[in-house]
């Protein structure tokens, strides 16, 4: 009888246990992530609703009693900023790391020791399965080895994981409120301001993406064009008498003696 | 001696004659995208410092005579605003159709009987040849006739093309700054605040590129997420208080209360 010789360079790895708690849309996106990941064992996903989970046919143990988890490496808390601290306290001790989501609410709003965060930089819409690779995650743990583990988990689902405590974590998510909420409601500005001149608002989707495209390339304060930068007055005073509504006026004249402010010495 | 048959559905076209006129960002990005576009024949390019023109090695005719443009089909003025009128008073009689390139210039700007408008609607970077087959292309004429000439050009450039009169081509170009120059105003303080706080700005890059494609599959309306959509007071607050310089606090105090109204209905 032959015996196969093992090769040297494979070794066996242990898989990361990874809980998952919640039963939001940034749960239900970590499950789809997470369970077909190599080197991640999705030990159990817990609810208190389980039937607001949909497990896409795969065996993963369903539960519902926050006080009773399986053993795992890492407890995602993936609840809405408001139910952190309560569903944390109903958990009791657990023997591997507890890391919750979000970008506003500080590490240690968990009361266990061995904590962390593990923030995904996206906006997430229900229904529209995200490729984690692209998206950046923020990490943050009590304990060198907690962050090891976080980090591990981490660089499995993307390619651009970033260490930042609480205060600095706080901060970016006020900035991509600005970069998020702030331009959407343009856009619905924009939108509404077509609408009510029977123009077809998607003529603006190309210019819209190059804006995002030319941003990326050069920077923002580079990218930036228009009359506001260029000081043309006469230009700026006809476009804000166009402004149909005293709210778009006043909108049109904030943002412009901002980005006239901005360039102002330029000139 | 044999004589070959003719494919009947084989029959000649006469290439559509083009004169550019100007040598700024948009007539050197026109050029590009004419100079080889089959059925059109670019037969020269003018403007006063030909030295400003970077012909690319094409043997394309340079001029800087306003007063002596060579026969063509359409000529395509693409000047600055403040130079559409003095410039076409200079170009005296001309054989074909004259067509400005400007979102917010009345086609009567143009004295000559046979006019027009040729808007690309987009954002141009020097140097960055951009692909026109995705670019909206308004278009407008004095005559039927006009317009189908015109027609004929702009649907060689781009698969968008749409008829619009001037006083709604000037409120798609007003809609155009607020979804351009506004938002990327937005994104130089979100990059500020980055930058501030000793955070990498690329990071909110994939959440930006997010939100630009869930505000065109679902609309700006329900694209909209956050605590201002949600009426959500307490964070709203705490993100105010957070908001480092009063020029800071002021805009998220005012698009705060837009949002709000906008959903204030359905809370």
């Amino acid at each position: 009888m032959l015996i196969p010789v093992l090769d040297p360079k494979l070794y066996f790895c242990r898989m990361l246990q990874v809980s998952l708690i919640g039963s939001g849309n940034l749960a239900h996106q970590l499950l789809v992530a997470l369970r077909d990941l190599t080197g991640v064992d999705l030990v159990e996903v817990t609810a208190r609703n389980t039937e607001a989970i949909d497990l896409l046919d795969n065996d993963i143990p369903l539960n519902s009693d926050f006080s009773k988890l399986r053993p795992a490496d890492i407890y995602i808390l993936a609840v809405s900023d408001a139910a952190i601290s309560p569903v944390s306290e109903q958990l009791g001790d657990l023997p591997g790391m507890l890391a919750h989501t979000s970008g506003s609410v500080p590490m240690n709003a968990l009361m266990h020791e061995n904590r962390g965060v593990f923030y995904p930089l996206q906006t997430f819409t229900k229904g529209k399965v995200v490729d984690f690779s692209k998206i950046p995650i923020c990490i943050e743990a009590s304990s060198r080895t907690g962050m090891d583990t976080l980090n591990q988990l981490a660089q499995k689902l993307s390619e651009k994981v970033t260490e930042l405590p609480s205060n600095q974590r706080r901060q970016l998510h006020l900035a991509a409120v600005m970069a998020n909420n702030f331009t959407n409601h343009i856009f619905y500005w924009a939108e509404r301001f077509c609408i009510e001149n029977q123009l077809d608002f998607t003529l603006l989707h190309p210019l819209i993406e190059e804006t995002v495209a030319k941003m990326k390339a050069v920077g923002p304060f580079d990218a930036q064009t228009g009359p506001a930068r260029r000081g043309d007055l006469n230009t700026l005073q006809h476009q804000l008498e166009a402004m149909p509504t005293p709210e778009l006026k006043q909108l049109y004249q904030y943002l412009s003696n901002s980005i006239q402010n901005t360039y102002g010495k330029e000139l």
